[in-house]
């Protein structure tokens, strides 16, 4: 073969030759001029890389598009640089710190010297990124010395930079530059600005420089943006629905939790409303798991330190936890419970088990604490303090694939009960390079990983399987849930143990009458209440199904003439189970009925002199309006068979 | 009115003359030769005082006899002076500690010397106090200097009644002596040692002299006496009674909860069927409250320090409980909540209220953590964590009255659902001679009694009102029980709170338009589950209501042929909603059948050959034996009526 030819592996296995020097974009072109047009990166023997860099060894190719995590990422980073280039174009001499990607977007940190930045010459910047971007200037990588890079940003006078490269080496460092741009910078980079067809500027924050409060605040303008018009347009939709659907605004309006700052933060309060609707939501999987064999068991919410010491949760996190609880006397020490397993080994363990007790499934609403850095928290989904709906199973190693099928449709069947039909799962296995790092046999292993993995197919599961993703203690299956937004969320986990029953010397006597180790599962549908509740509310925008829904109707009086009527028709509601309240303010109807229809209850049941004589309600519906007039008898039939209807929805 | 003649006023309020140095004794003679044979010491202007002691002015007089807590402690410790007096007479030269009356009986510490005592001789002891108490001879109080008292106890060479006396101040130093027994004590005693009819010596423990460790280990003797015979036999059969019954003993033997060492000491496993067992009680209760308009919550299980600063908890018990969880980082503090009213008042915070919106009843079975002593720990009904059937009530002044009502009703309720039909309660007044140990106003103070009062009255409770035993935040009403053994529990509570509204600034607006302050009232009918369920057991031996039975079938196939028809019945039954499980073991059905009525599980179902090729079930009642063969329709209707018989019962 020349010398001059280089051999590419393109991800679906296929081998391509090319000139040695050839780039991304030049394997991009050769399979399609379409395709070349939408490559941002390359990925190159697993590092990413510019799709315009040569390459000039064999090597494994993948090329990025907007399809990525990482094309979008280096889209997002190029849109950085050209942030700043317009910031350089209408502010000469700001300096800039850092600039890069974020999980949706982009910012960059710049020092504006002497002049206040106030964030309303946002436009005015858009407008400049999208005229430099329509000049298509290529994001050039240059190799530089250490010497020349400081010397560079010495003459500019950006300290921030000078101060980046203090830490980088010789022989490492790069330029990239675009128009009138340069920055040091790692790339990698999209080929040129005019891939970048739609920017939104989205706000201005401060922030320390390096994210310490000694240095001075720079002002960090974050960003988004797009190949397309659409696809901004689209996103800018997508974010002014997830503000009006934010559980934190629905949970305050709803009313259905709270913080204090003299409790916690990150400690929610479940108020009425939100404790009928999380009620609902245990009530409906404790009844799906005792049939599916649960056993359910009340644990407390702390554990002796010794119980913590054995599960091995006190070396690995006791320092960045809440800290343990001491006692006025006898030198005792417990600790607030960050999970429910320790306690439910204990449970194992109070008598001897033998292989024909085994499965033994062991559930439990496990209220459980984990400190999180204030910073971190966030509405319900980032708490302190939640309650997991946990269950252990205990069984045979010969039963872990029959257990996992059983659990998967446990899962399914509560993801479909609540309206979530689109999931995926990931299967996380050992890294099969550093199996050193895990516990538990390599066959046990193969056989767990085979087992999930056929156990996942036979359900029809969408799954990634991911090399590397395992616990240390055991593979699992983790799933994750499409919102009505489309957005991603992880909640349920199934996840195999084979190191809390070593250390807790968890045993059975088998069959032949020998002792063995149990294998345990650990799993969780919802993931915890918190979460789930708080996906739920935005999923739904707070508008429960029937079942679920706190108050599912307002029986709503025209004057207070009505009131002892309103009661009969509350009463006749109650024995018949179904939730709500009166409506007794001194308000007009109409006031009365915009309030039911803010507060999302499904159900208006309006009470007047003509319903009271005939014994009617006049019925509501959120979101639709009258239904008709209705005996009190035929109103539950009607209701009843819509509840009936959303649960199967 | 003679100088020699002194005004006797008794419970009655009727008033007496007697001469003076009259003795109780002479005033229970003068009523009925019957009364003064059973009178055991006089409570004398508030004290009790020996009945043999002299009046010698006017004063109230109450006569106490074995009825009276006080009569029967002092004949308890007229009984520990006759233990003393046979065990000189049999082992001359022993020394003595202290030795008082207990809740039931006696003990008396002694220091035997070299001599080895093992408990065999505590019938030979017995029977010299026996015969002692034959001889009637009288307690004959002697009041004496300390210098005499210190000579007497040198020459008998008893150091611990020397050190007793060390802490005396002359002139208040009495002794006591009967026969040929001289002890120091401040009594009083019953007239003579031939009151003492049956004695039983109990058991005999090791106790340190002033209970520290450091100090010699003095042989403690327990025992109980009684003024008849048949009552000391009554005693033993229900000791034996309550020990078949000790809920630490039947929580095992029905697997309804455990203690792990690893979890910690007085915190209970709730084992699937107790948690089973839980899960109802809280469910009928959880209707109950609902119906009665109570909105449930749910709160964290910690709080920050400042909640307790707050409420006043933390200055009041901080020093004694668990002590604070610090934070890794941003310096916090928590608390492991100790009860749930803070957290309520916070949730009543979370909006204005109005007059309308009140009464607030917010109710959670929250679970809460109190230290104990290790030593203090007793099974379910001593504990470090228990979950409290708790709910406050945040309502108008005026309406006290009217919600007390309605509390009690829901007690009354509750307990008559579980066969609690003998019930008392106790009305916890302010001490009137000391008013400023109480917060809020004497007229807020004077109503509020008035009105539990007058609430209990209309419900026809029998109470017992005792001044200075309310809280200082307010008067409170507090429920006991008898058990099947007629032992009396202390249960469920109501108290008044006008503290915490104060403390937490809590408001709302009332219909002047202006701001007040609204009452509280705590509540739980049960107490704390744990507590409840350790009384349900131990009235019910373990025979639950059937409603509440954990397992209420047990189906028992006669061999492994029936598995399959086996779990057909169980199918059946789990639609049917009856709970229980299948006996799969590989046992003779005779020992299946025997192991049932261990677990006292209501009904076993026996499914052979004959009953699968019927479809049916042959029925056994646990105690009762073969209620005949019936189809699964007909075992249904069967159970369903026995059920619903239970509730009502």
């Amino acid at each position: 073969m020349s010398k001059d030819v280089i051999k590419i592996t393109l991800p679906d296995g296929s081998l391509r030759e090319y000139p040695k020097g050839s780039t991304g974009l030049d394997v991009a072109m050769s399979i399609s001029e379409g395709l070349a047009r939408n490559v941002l990166a390359a990925e190159v023997n697993g590092e990413v890389w510019d799709a315009t860099r040569t390459i000039t060894t064999d090597a494994h190719v993948k090329l990025l598009t907007w399809n990525d995590d990482q094309g979008k990422s280096t889209f997002w980073h190029s849109s950085a640089h050209l942030l700043a280039e317009a910031l350089e174009a209408l502010y000469p001499g700001v300096k800039f710190g850092i600039g890069p990607a974020i999980a949706t977007g982009f910012y960059y940190d710049v020092d504006f010297g002497d002049r206040v930045f106030t964030g309303e010459e946002l436009e005015k910047i858009e407008a400049k990124m999208l005229e430099l971007a329509r000049q298509k200037n290529a994001y050039i990588r240059e190799e530089i010395s250490k010497k020349a890079a400081v010397d560079y940003f010495t003459q500019k006078g950006d300290e921030y930079k000078l101060d980046l490269l203090d830490g980088l080496e010789d022989g490492s460092i790069t330029f990239y530059k675009q128009g009138n741009f340069t920055d040091l910078c790692r790339g990698p980079h999209i080929p040129d600005t005019g891939f970048i067809k739609a920017v939104k500027l989205m706000n201005v924050a401060g922030a320390y420089w390096r994210g310490d409060e000694k240095n001075k605040q720079l002002t960090r303008i974050y960003g988004v943006s797009f190949p397309k018009q659409k696809e901004l347009t689209d996103y800018l939709t997508l974010l002014e629905e997830a503000k009006k659907r934010d559980h934190r605004k629905l949970g305050k309006e709803l009313e259905l939790f709270a913080f204090s700052e003299k409790v916690g933060m990150g400690l929610p309060l479940w108020l009425p409303k939100g404790t009928a609707l999380r009620e609902r939501l245990e009530a409906f999987l404790r009844k799906a798991q005792v049939k599916a064999g649960y056993l359910p068991v009340v644990t407390p919410h702390i554990g002796g330190k010794e119980l913590y010491v054995t599960s091995g949760h006190y070396e690995k996190y006791g320092k960045d936890s809440f800290q343990p609880i001491s006692t006025p006397s006898e030198g005792e020490e417990f600790l607030l419970k960050p999970m429910n397993c320790p306690h439910h080994c204990e449970i194992y363990k109070t008598k001897p088990r033998s292989y024909k007790d085994l499965p033994l499934r062991f559930a439990e609403f496990g209220t459980v604490y984990r400190y999180e850095q204030s910073g971190e928290l966030h509405g319900l989904t980032r708490v302190r303090g939640f309650t997991q709906d946990d269950a252990h199973i205990f069984c045979r190693p010969e039963q872990v694939k029959e257990e996992f099928v059983k659990v998967i449709d446990l899962v399914l069947y509560v993801f479909n009960a609540l309206g979530f039909t689109d999931y995926t799962a990931q299967v996380s296995l050992r890294d099969p390079e550093n199996k050193q790092k895990y516990i538990g046999s390599d066959e046990l292993w193969e056989k767990a990983e085979r087992e999930i993995q056929e156990a996942a197919d036979e359900r029809g599961l969408k799954t990634v399987a991911v090399k590397g993703e395992a616990a240390f203690y055991g593979p699992k299956l983790d799933f994750m849930v499409k919102d009505a937004l489309g957005r991603s969320w992880q909640l349920g986990t199934i996840q195999v143990d084979y190191n809390l029953p070593e250390r807790f010397k968890l045993e059975y006597i088998g069959s032949d009458n020998q002792k063995h180790r149990p294998v345990m599962i650990h799993r969780a549908p919802f993931g915890s209440l918190e979460r789930f509740v708080a996906v739920l509310i935005e999923h739904c925008a707070g508008n429960f199904p029937l079942w679920l829904s706190p108050e599912q109707i307002s029986i709503l009086p025209i004057s207070e003439k009505f009131a002892s009527y309103a009661e009969t028709v509350y009463n006749a509601m109650q024995e018949a189970d179904i939730r709500g309240s009166i409506d007794h303010r001194d308000e007009k109807i109409g006031r009365k009925i915009r309030d039911a229809e803010v507060m999302k209850t499904p159900f208006m049941l309006i009470v007047g002199e003509k319903e009271e004589a005939e014994g009617k309600v006049a019925v509501r519906k959120h979101g639709q309006g009258d239904v008709g007039v209705m005996t009190l008898e035929e109103f539950k039939n009607y209701f009843h068979k819509e509840a009936d209807i959303s649960v199967n929805a």
